[in-house]
């Protein structure tokens, strides 16, 4: 049966309620509630939360915003599964006292009224301590005072510090809602650099770990390694995925497993596995996660396909089909049947999948970039999260899912931590602006954490294609300051820029089929200036979180230009791109000044952290010029007033 | 455990989910969802009903229309509680065509595709009857076909009547949702025209019997009476809403119960039960229903107050509060207390109000009008109109509350069949297309019911306060025909138009509060007109759906333009009225003939059903011009190519 405060349409949730929304460590959740209840009564509200299975509630109290909406936040300071509670009560006393000033100016008979007042002080007045108690009765007791006149006995009870004490006291008619999940997630979960590179090209983990002084110098927190698991034979791709392997051929580390091993095996040409464990604790040292893919499929030399042929389609000739993605092909690879007739098969199938993961926990690896998780049941993913997450609460998922939007936003829902986006194939300003406003200000942004890459092992996409190096810089600005996560894949300092073909969106001598040997000392290396976004993004707590961004206007519409954070929280910085890498191009901007809470008139300065400059402007409209032919691509200034 | 298949967000649906949304017997509901599967295998999908607790299921085809919804519709036939399930698959057949088609144009080795053709048609054909059934056995048997060339083998299992016989069969991975709710209610409780009148204005009900061929005539199909019940002597009201009364003062009807008795008594003044039961049946012969007020509430005379003191909210000297709704009083009316302390004395209350209900359902009534439900437990009316609903789903319960929108929205969500609106205070014509869209194309069209009412014996407001009678023709069209269901309170069709006062938006000498006889015979009664467009109603099925509102451009922004219906559907009207009730206007429109089913271009014809003159138009931009001065406020045209 309802209860008798309707509490409806709770927030933060997920569009079917069944999986819990998400939140981060520190992290300001915004709650919301539809309450209200029959009647003229005045209401109150809370929201209570604790870590699920604990005693302790944590409360904040929630204020009503009109059309019988209630607003506050909750910050969560603890990893791991959580449930809120929204509670609402009567405030009798609010409504007593609404009343009660209303009948007094008309000149109607008080008495009554003035004997109810008392009453309903001395009911709150038990839940209080000591002092307090005895402050909200002696106020009961002033009403009662017939010697008094009405003025002092009103007083008594309008006294706005017996307000204050009864104020967020539950009262009655409380009602509480049933409980919603909230998870939370380590702060890493929320907001970080990723940089991705093959290992082999550095002569496998040995040589790898002389890369990771400069990518922690470069400001990344996250170094993710594309499988690094024995490489099937059969089938084994060529360069430039072809049919043909010469010798020494590396191929696709996407085949997973040889008579080496599968999924829990390292491939001999990295290394061993003290090797990899070398690279994992001198990359903690410098600051770094290392965070491993996991690629739930098999090449046919992988241990799976002889010891489990249950796990596997088989066609009516008893062969197994290769993976396809039509028109792709993925002769190198088998896909798993997810789904096998024999639910015990299924199961077992299931806890090996699970016991990968288990086995590289083991190991110290706590981020997961999850490869094409659109390929396998969705209810796969909400199981083998849930089930992780349980002992291994600080674990988090990447879903590298670049499908349909129903589908992306379902993998977010069921549990995974962060999400690749269409954010590689958003180039122009008005499409990038619609597409964060969406991540940021829909629904989505109550469960699914955007992480942006300008480029991967597989795409090379938009101005990056034969673009300059302007291309690059401005790519980068965008991912590592519009959302709070991102990444690049290892090449992109360098301004890599050769496209497969026309048609194909993958690099030419792409290197998941061969060894890459870079000439990181490059003069014009990009990786100074990613040092200095990432210093930027450090130390501004504004970039710290997916909500506080608002887009401004340019005159000219080769710009985009947004805020992030707000005057009032201490920390607000605006950043403007020029999105054409070829022209310098100049602007008039139109800043809402007054939503990011700076004054609407006056001067304030707005410095440059990028150029370094300081600039003193006054009102709405300033005037911006950036020439990309000079690197000059973006500004990201702190806003003073 | 989530399944093989997700089937998500599935409508039609209320807010909360944990109620039916609502269609009627014969309405065309449209069912949609959200149905993916990991993977490229094609899906299928169909929507199965059946009345809850009834073996017989229906089914219809969900199409896929992008984005992974699915959409399809269902049209009940009985009256009462239904579940729906959607239900999805993998089209093994369609997968497996797409799939052999391209690898064919690829020139690759087809061999084992025919072969799993072949398993898949004879699984398939299992599901169906005799000829059809040997029917696909011949195909898979012609996949076979070693002998025959590819070309013919192939044709065996694309042959597009093999396609369809096996094409909605379910297959494998069916996967079911959990079953939805949906309520269906009878026709008239989504297509009504009401007629409201005080009996004891025409002498009672033998007097009102009287008026019932008239309200008959004018094409009503609703009769709706103010409380019938003894009125209160205590604290009655005077003329005027006065503290004063006279000797010979009727009182208000909504002050009900006397010593005579209470809610299930009939006032003496009005006649007797055998009264009521004639003037019942005579408006049945007349193909009228009539409709009680249900105002749970009650005179200081009521016997509850003394039988039932534990209903009643005491005040600290023992005393019972009288009504407000600040700063309106209700002096001769106590609230009941509908949730006691004691939860007894709440079980014993809730069932007398229903057993209130079930006495006026033994005597005949089946429509009831709820007077102010919002100020009474949500919870109650969820509580009470289910178990009424359990053994008389033809109930038709109308909510009058004019309150916050997510309070009026409950209301309907738990269970009301229409809903009193806003329309008594949109007057401008954006306004009112706002609020329609919002009505008939938003989530609220899934389980709430307009019911437009230009006046009640409370409400003389907008154009009709010392409006001409031109006012009250366009307020009644625009009532009549933006949505289904619509009523008047009597005196409307005479034009009575003098307000309380400028501030007070009752009427004045009201008929709350006293006696009215009116010359209903009057020559320039406003009788023929609604005679005249409840017949257009009547005649047209297009005005029996809210969904297929649409409006159209007007150059001239005092007009109002919209379609109902669709030209595909056989019943297309277009509405055109000008909402200035003092002036001519004329106009040119921008109808969006293309969304109506109509040609863009040529000819077509508008006959005006009101006015009788058949206009040929050609092309989005006739012109209109409506004099109210002459009486000429709206076209109803039927719109035929």
């Amino acid at each position: 049966m309802l209860a008798r405060i309707v509490i409806d349409d709770i927030h933060p949730r997920t569009p079917s309620g069944r999986y819990p929304a998400k939140a981060v460590v520190g992290e300001r959740v915004p709650v919301s509630a539809t309450i209200f209840k029959d009647g003229h009564d005045r209401l109150a509200a809370r929201v209570r939360w604790r870590r699920a299975g604990k005693r302790t509630w944590h409360s904040a109290p929630l204020r009503d915003v009109g059309n019988d909406r209630w607003e506050g936040e909750l910050t969560p300071s603890a990893v791991g599964a959580h449930e809120l509670v929204i509670e609402a009560w009567r405030d009798r006393f609010a409504t007593w006292r609404h009343d009660i000033e209303i009948r007094v100016a008309a000149g109607d008979d008080v008495e009554v009224e003035l004997e109810e007042g008392a009453r309903i002080l001395e009911a709150l007045a038990s839940q209080l301590p000591g002092r307090a108690r005895k402050r909200v009765l002696d106020a009961a007791a002033g009403l009662r005072r017939t010697s008094c006149s009405l003025h002092v006995r009103l007083n008594a009870g309008l006294d706005d510090r017996v307000a204050e004490l009864v104020g967020d006291l539950p009262d009655a008619d409380l009602t509480a809602s049933e409980p919603v999940g909230l998870w939370v997630d380590r702060e890493r979960a929320g907001f970080s650099a990723w940089y991705e590179f093959f290992p082999r090209s550095e002569g496998g983990f040995v040589g790898a770990m002389d890369r990771l002084p400069a990518i922690a110098e470069m400001g990344f927190d996250v170094v993710y390694l594309p499988p690094i698991h024995p490489i099937g034979k059969t089938d084994r791709k060529g360069r430039n995925n072809t049919l043909t392997v010469e010798p020494g051929d590396p191929g696709s580390p996407w085949a997973i497993g040889s008579p080496e091993g599968g999924h829990t095996a390292i491939h001999p040409e990295l290394g061993t596995i003290e090797d990899f464990r070398r690279f994992r604790d001198r990359a903690s040292e410098l600051g770094l996660e290392v965070a491993l893919d996991y690629a739930l499929q098999c090449s046919p030399d992988h241990p799976w396909v002889t010891e489990h042929p249950e796990w596997f389609h088989r066609r009516p000739d008893g062969s197994i089909r290769f993976a396809e993605n039509p028109p792709k092909k993925y002769q190198d690879i088998y896909p798993i049947n997810f789904w096998p007739e024999r639910d015990a098969d299924r199961v077992a199938l299931w806890k090996a999948c699970r016991d990968i993961l288990r086995y590289w926990i083991g190991e110290g690896v706590r981020i997961f970039r999850v490869d094409n998780p659109h390929t396998k049941p969705i209810a796969f993913w909400a199981w083998l999260i849930e089930r992780i997450h349980r002992n291994h609460p600080d674990v988090i998922f990447l879903s590298e899912a670049f499908t349909r939007p129903a589908v992306m936003a379902k993998l977010a829902e069921v549990g995974f931590t962060q999400s690749y986006t269409y954010f590689t194939w958003r180039t122009e300003p008005w499409e990038l602006r619609e597409y964060v406003e969406e991540l940021a200000h829909g629904p989505l942004a109550e469960y699914m954490r955007p992480n942006f890459w300008p480029n991967t092992p597989d795409i090379l996409s938009g101005p990056l294609r034969h673009g300059p190096p302007a291309a690059f810089l401005l790519r980068f600005v965008l991912a590592a300051t519009l959302v709070p996560s991102y990444g690049i894949y290892s090449g992109y300092e360098l301004y890599e820029n050769e496209p497969a073909s026309d048609e194909n969106e993958e690099y030419l001598n792409s290197e998941k089929y061969e060894i890459r040997r870079r000439d990181w000392g490059r003069p014009d290396s990009m990786a100074p200036f990613i040092a200095q976004v990432n210093a930027i993004r450090r130390r501004h707590p504004a970039f710290r979180w997916l909500r506080n961004v608002r887009f401004h206007h340019s005159a000219n519409d080769r710009f985009l230009v947004w805020s992030r954070g707000h005057a009032a929280e201490g920390d607000l910085m605006l950043v403007v791109v020029n999105l054409d890498p070829h022209h310098p191009q100049e602007t008039v901007l139109g800043l809402d000044l007054a939503a990011i809470g700076m004054p609407t008139h006056g001067p304030y300065t707005a410095a440059d952290e990028l150029g370094g400059e300081t600039y003193t402007w006054d009102g709405p409209n300033p005037y911006v010029r950036l020439d990309p032919t000079r690197g000059q691509v973006a500004h990201i200034l702190t806003l003073q007033a």
